[in-house]
């Protein structure tokens, strides 16, 4: 997949992949609540919407960051998982939460999560 | 300031911050160019507009991650520097950056960054 470039600095390419609000959400879904099936994803407090689930998990299948099986007896019923590349963020967003609690007011880690 | 908040998560409020493809550009070009003029943000290679760099500039320093100061004799001149808690972000700049490194094809660090 190529994407449009603003230069090879890793930093800005990263963000051209990830830098919105709602993909990083997902990975965080998958990586630190064990979340795989679409409705799953949509459960979260942030509120996706399908149309912006649905094209993000797409894209993060494209990226090679996730990865999609059929699951049990339903044809069309997906499981999503993290790959090697995808798994490799998990220091990415711990730096973020890191940051979020020390200075976000009224920011706390939920229950649920590890 | 006050923003709306998907949820207290950490990382959701992070996002709802600094979740965008340019806010953490002209981040990093203060920490690790040492940056500071208006229009040195804007000789980066990625091509930032003057409007959005306003625009972020003015949200950087209301979120209290930047501040400003007039320099030399211009009195309309501003120096823009990090504050504490913008240069708190470093963590979160430098996982970024190994990731985008490692998984991205063909980024690398400028000569000129430390």
């Amino acid at each position: 997949m190529t994407l449009h470039r603003r230069s090879p600095c890793p930093i800005a390419c990263t963000l051209d992949l990830l830098g919105d609000r709602w993909t990083l959400l997902i990975v965080r879904d998958m990586m630190f609540l064990g979340k795989q099936r679409f409705e799953e994803f949509l459960e979260s407090p942030e509120g996706i919407s399908t149309n912006i689930l649905a094209s993000r998990l797409k894209f993060l299948e494209e990226m090679g960051l996730v990865e999609k099986q059929p699951y049990s007896n339903h044809p069309r019923r997906m499981n999503y998982q993290l790959t090697e590349p995808g798994k490799s963020l998990r220091p990415v967003l711990k730096a973020i939460a890191v940051w979020g609690l020390k200075q976000i007011p009224e920011t706390r880690i939920p229950d649920d999560e590890i």
